[in-house]
């Protein structure tokens, strides 16, 4: 299996109800490194994974509208966790994927990770079949 | 496939029995940065993998007795490897969570890995179903 | 000159006001993982700069009132850029040398650092006289 | 499954040849820190993986013909991508280990997988069976 | 003092002539990571040292001649070490500072240090005033 | 001003004498990940601070003798802090500089900065004149 592996990051706003989260039911905030790895069994004719520029343009693209954000207003009601985000990302990128935004060879791309590093000791991330 | 992974760290003493060793045969040490990863298939209710808080507070406890510790006499006749320590932490986690260390949704874990990063070059890792 | 630098950090949300911050100016958050470098002349008697159990606990002191929190309220009125947050706990983490929170030896510091880390590609830091 | 991981790095030019490429297509270069990971099922006698040692005698050896080099010349007519590069390393170090060059443990290793960090916003990775 | 931190990096290829320089004589590359600091005695209006934005932008444009490039061609005759190109990019920025590329209040910044890291062992950098 | 610097690491076990050590009274160990910085106010002939290859050489051979060792032999009755050992790194590298062991332009260094890491949450570090 290969793998590419592109990062960016966002900086959010949002305060998490239930009382699992103690302290960050509180309006709090975070920067979220954000690595999204493309898996793919072989290599396309160029021997490449993904177009490593397409993939970085497609990541800025999906986290425009979740950076410089309150997530409480733009995903009203819902639980903003960092593992809800690495489902959020991985739905949108899938789908440009499958739109074709990642360029031709994209079609051979099996599954996507996106991994959130919240800070130095903690991160989360969700991986499923693209 | 959803994880979430949290850090922390000790200091220990040993020397490690066999030839294979060489120079670490000899009474020597490390700092060993511990990263814990928890995989669960779907998020709980609250749109978790694991209460963070809980699995920071879980991970310091398990590395209480190793910690600022010779291993030659907290696992006496032992070869305490960096392997064989990554397997260690991974049993007591695993048994806290089992005996509801973690919270109500700690039923829902899948596996574990549990990596020790013992230098800027080199690290070890285990993992198996929880 | 020996320095010692110890790490925490603290999730925060703002809003930025002035246009120079662009999107920076609708309510979004951070990370910021926080260095604390202690300088000093000479060792103490115990071969120390500062004792650095000590140095994490008054770390750990100072960031709690502004972790998981909205600094447009902590600080009304105030632009609370990563370079004002870095002089805000500089402030704070010599009152508490200064009143003894760092233990015996603390008056041989000569001075302090406070850095900010936002992001894996932008940090802050202030370093002043104790 | 175990796994241990070891690091070392490579300085090489190449162009690489193909419209995808875009300004990658002119002659430049890269620092690939490289990270390889052995998995096995089970520790040996020794309670390890394989000799660490080892494993970093034998990723210099491996990287000695490519380091310091042009791969237009090493690698004549073949695109030398980051994930090409991935699995030239995996084979060479497949073959080491076949024949005997990571130690006596070596025949339980079941995987390899080959980490080439090319930036601090871009890596690339292969993994199969040894 | 303040200070301010942004990061980038670029992709090159060179040969350095000199006996000194071992295998680094042959043609090779290098991925750079560059910091560029900003330093100021004290804060602007907006409690900034620097735009972040700007600083951002304008190392873009600075590093965009030498990225992607045959160093031996963009700069013929020079001996392009680590150090020479820490100095390039200080020139670069710090004219780019005095012709107002980085705002308005970047007539207060009173230095620039600009570091290249080259692998995870081995960096170098350069600072003066501005 | 330039600065090169370098990396390796040492594994030592050590205890230290004196109440305010707490828990790292006992014998214990740690990993130090080393920085040597070396600084000069102009660059040499071959447009560099120091030879890194002659750096990294002579760190390797001052730190032979305390890696994998028990520092309470061989510094016996010292408390050897993390601050004592960059002080020691540090007398040592520059009598190894002194003595020519970096090269021939190693006459123009001015200073040598000696960092140990010790966690990914403590550091400490020495800079003196060479």
């Amino acid at each position: 299996m290969f793998a590419v592996e592109v990062r960016d990051h966002i900086m959010i706003a949002h305060s998490l109800k239930g009382e699992v989260f103690g302290p960050a039911q509180a309006m709090h905030g975070a920067t979220f490194v954000v690595d999204v790895t493309f898996f793919r069994e072989t290599l396309s004719a160029d021997n490449i994974v993904v177009d490593m520029g397409r993939a970085h343009d497609v990541l800025k693209r999906v986290l425009g509208p979740i950076n410089y954000a309150n997530l409480d207003e733009v995903f009203p009601g819902e639980v903003t966790t960092t593992e809800y985000l690495c489902r959020h990302i991985h739905t949108e990128i899938a789908k440009a994927a499958r739109e074709g935004g990642l360029g031709p060879g994209s079609d051979g791309l099996s599954a996507l990770r996106v991994t959130l590093n919240e800070s130095h000791v903690a991160k989360a991330w969700y991986e499923a079949a693209i």
